[in-house]
């Protein structure tokens, strides 16, 4: 299978681009914890389509309405479940793509794995609109999570080339173009700009931080905090490599450089440097959890492209028909923050189990 | 929980570095299944410590005892259990690192998550022996996925900065030290030297290759290939980071650059270049599989640390004794070998549920 | 967790009885599979409110509407997602009874389990309405095992101390009052009649028998059919007991008696008598599966009843406010039906993996 | 799969009859709980074989050997697998069975299962010898469940027709023959004395009571405690039924009488009776959780029985080489035990999540 996730908790993803609806259930998340819709909208808004020059015009809404799992605003125990319902589909469109798979999409895969009775209308359940249920479930960890003291940042840490400066220490979710560096971010929306132009895409890199975390969590070999968060985070199309700490840059160290040495800040154990990214054998030692993300360029190009006639067996050529995001690297930064949130609230609900 | 894996067989990996035994059991493997014992030793030989210069001269066979699972040498379907005994244990050498936390190691998190109880000897249930429990499995595995024409080519791509050449297309099994290019393996292995000969360690990269998969394996979302096989990878310690394809690469490039136009080889479908790493929305497209570990340099090193005391709560200096490998890149490449054979057996498992 | 089931499908039920809606998700069906929906209304027909001088005259239609995971009428592999709106709901009713438990219920140990935060309307996710999406997956997994060949017949084998008569051999689905013996389902019906006009409520049995069963399904110790039966059956409200075969008859037996001998019956190899109810060592032997569900009197009964108020903590009497099914065994029968449904499909799916 | 149960814990058995030995893996339990070994030997013995003249001669002392998990006699948070040598083995016994299916046993199933691969000796993997691991585990819990006040009371409570008497309100734990009536025990003995003597064999009821368990423990419909024990229970060989609290005598009852009313005992809410056998939409209401099992009569039974050679298809007749227990029913009374302790435990582990 494949659409759930999760240890202490549960989550279900499910519903195509252009079904009635797509929706996410969760379970396992306590009783009585007040959620605050109003905040889960704006955390949405950030991921939806439509919001700025460089993403794909369709304009849905993505209000989720909540069938289940709440008494008023406040969590009753049992599975929570939301769906957004999908109103501006144009099937149309895509009922070609059954036969002339696109470089760079799940369309060839699925037609195999489904022998031809997948949804193939707007990517069907592996469209980017599937991170929208993922975006719910992870909206109400993030709200879960701060009551614990815990905290995700995120940001572009690179379009194309284009790096980032500066370390990450602070929300950019406020900004239109999170970046920690405007004049690197300008860059960026160049870069962007130009891609788009010559009817072409572009990728980067994401980056979360998660602070505040406890110490000791997770468990080890294949439960660990890397294991765990990967596991969510190739649940977001287009991420191809994920890396914590200094990742591959740490496979190009000595390991005098890469060890943090311990030390004590106000009678706490810290390390001096972080680039184990905040785990050792998997588990939390109370430093910032990092991780970077590798998000390959929108496959959805204008250019023509050559594929095959499945039908026919024949090489021909195609172009994607309607408008697509030059880059999804902006809207992929709320969908690390939702796979970081509910990868770590539900290792922070399995921590209660060794207490006594 | 921790030490299992899997979703249509499970794999559990048990012991301590000092405990009576490591081991695993690996449930859901089919019946009437020959394993080849001699074949799967000399798997385990190239993990195993104590076999060149550059590792660590404990010198235990790591030969496995099957406790159950096979009827002579061919499975009969329900669980198989094989476990290695800890022989050259020396358990003296470890008891003070409980109080004094490795710079770079889980003792510290250790300590945190089991409050103190923590089998603390040689690194307990988080020491590298614990690969060896892995490589039978993944061992197992790779027999298996050969009698479906799929095989794991691996090497070792980076040491340092030193980057191995050519491409990963025939086995390097058989070498000692497991490159395509000889003048840059012997970089690596004075890269190595050097560490050594200071006291110091270095890490590398690992690559792994599948050959002969099917398209149509895998699972959209939290099931795609890319999530299986990172779910696995970062249970081998000192994984820091895991690429798929083209992966933070991918992230540098263009849309037109990534995307991998479909063609036709001998009446089948396939794609002209191979960013994608074999896999499309998570599903394998009949592509090599193709992904790179990031390792660190092992973190035991015999230069003096800084750590902190957690009994008195002082800050002081450790040096971690024992005879440790300066670089465990090499041993770690079979461990990339056995992780991608039990993702990619466990996904092969589940496809057969699609067919009728 | 809770509400999720399943090894090679994955069912997960949410919603409360008064929430927005109650629905399903079901994982792991195959693609290309076609439903027929006016079958499944007339399976939920059998299960639902108001239909006859027994049952709860709350008259909700019981329309699932499907989400997702269809094309047309067409599975398309991902997960399927149907919903029943929540329309008739008087929550007024339940106020009360968050302070006031209701003896035989769920609101004492919800209001304990869920620190008063669960939603107690109408029985919230405790409600037999949750049955509705039980049937739903149960009446989807019926269409696909009758294309193996597979059937499953049910009845109510007793009411109170009235049993039926004569052997579970034909489907009783189109009978209002599915009993094999019409004579003893006359008096079944009387005792109903009578509790009822008694303000008071009788329990009863149902039988199922799930026939053209291959040979070989299910696993040893804990993944046995019973305990795949059982782990769903205990999902269906006021079930207290469940046996196998000749079951607790079994107990007070001799293994004279109770081994089934085996034949040949047209080159098959069968069992003369049928006392193990099809499953030996967990597995099928290709013999029907037979099982027996112990189901209580309903909880709700019109009497006056002694309680105890949480708010003050005194003793106290209550009255069960609403109208109620004096017995919900006849509904109980889709049920056990979905029940076994979903676990052989389940159970069937899994076959698959040892075939090669 | 099969051999794994657990939610918050996770047990996995492994090991045949006749392979090199048994055993089971316990991962999930909490650091730092102190182990009496003493007190699991004494467990282990009420279940071991050879101890009266009811029960078969073999003579293994069943000693499980711990190989990790532990430091000392403490837990040290990672998984606990323990191992018992299988030394009085005589294949030879049952290579005719391969063949030859024994009524009642899980032969024929398995050979179909297993494509004829399955272990055959001493009935392999469905040996009810696998209950000795079963109770490892099921010992290690019952320790646990003290810390918590939680007790497991269990009995005989009938051999074929004969009855125990009086209510379970101590431990039989002590007694040879674990009836709470010693006349009615004396009864039960002559039964199976007389089927002994008859070459027959003869079933019976388990009765388990847990006590000190508190409010609030499981899960809605597929979490409940029922669910829970039932999916063990039914992995314990010959456990053809469950019934909860007043279990199948309820399904005769009104509703009126099956109904618990709440009162108040020193302050605390309980039920004035307990035909819910503690049990409310699955989860515990404080009052002691009573479930009974349905053992039937040991398949073994020296008596000529007729069966099928499957491979001259043709039918036949055999009789069962080797001595068997005329009852098993005494044995199982300590895997009830184990059984319940494992699905308590799991379910209390779980419990901590809520809390905040």
């Amino acid at each position: 299978m494949s659409s759930s996730y999760g240890e202490n908790l549960r989550l279900t993803i499910f519903g195509q681009s252009h079904a009635p609806a797509i929706g996410m259930t969760l379970e396992g998340i306590p009783a009585g914890q007040a959620l605050d819709p109003e905040r889960l909208q704006r955390f949405l808004d950030r991921r939806a389509p439509g919001r700025n020059e460089y993403s794909t015009p369709r304009k849905e809404a993505d209000r989720p309405e909540f069938l289940c799992g709440l008494v008023g605003k406040v969590t009753c125990g049992t599975p929570i479940t939301a769906v957004i319902r999908n109103t501006d589909t144009r099937s149309g469109d895509y009922e070609l793509l059954k036969r002339l798979p696109r470089p760079g999409h799940a369309d060839y895969t699925a037609q195999v794995k489904y022998f031809g009775h997948q949804d193939a209308a707007g990517g069907g359940h592996f469209s980017g609109r599937l991170t929208a249920p993922l975006c719910i479930a992870g909206g109400i960890c993030l709200q879960l999570l701060e009551r614990h003291g815990i905290r995700i940042l995120s940001r572009i840490a690179a379009i194309g080339c284009v790096e980032d400066r500066g370390a990450l220490l602070a929300s950019t979710a406020e900004k239109d173009f999170p970046t920690v560096d405007e004049g690197q971010g300008a860059q960026m929306r160049a870069l962007i700009a130009e891609a788009k132009a010559r009817g072409d895409s572009v990728g980067g890199v994401v980056e979360c931080a998660v602070l505040g975390l406890p110490a000791g969590l997770g468990d080890p070999i294949f439960g660990g905090m890397e294991n765990r968060i990967a596991a969510v985070c190739f649940g977001i199309p287009a991420v191809k490599g994920i890396e914590f700490g200094a990742g591959f840059a740490a496979a190009r160290g000595l390991g005098s450089e890469m060890n943090d040495e311990f030390c004590l800040e106000e009678g706490k154990v810290r390390t001096r440097t972080n680039r184990a990214g905040g785990i050792l054998g998997g588990i939390t030692n109370g430093m910032p959890l990092r991780f970077r993300l590798a998000i390959k360029p929108t496959p959805s190009i204008a250019m023509e492209q050559r594929s095959v006639d499945l039908q026919s067996m024949e090489e021909t050529t195609l172009r994607v028909p309607g408008r697509h995001d030059p880059c999804i690297v902006p809207r992929a930064v709320p969908c690390a923050e939702a796979a970081a949130a509910i990868a770590v609230y539900d290792a922070l609900l399995g921590r209660r189990r060794e207490i006594g």
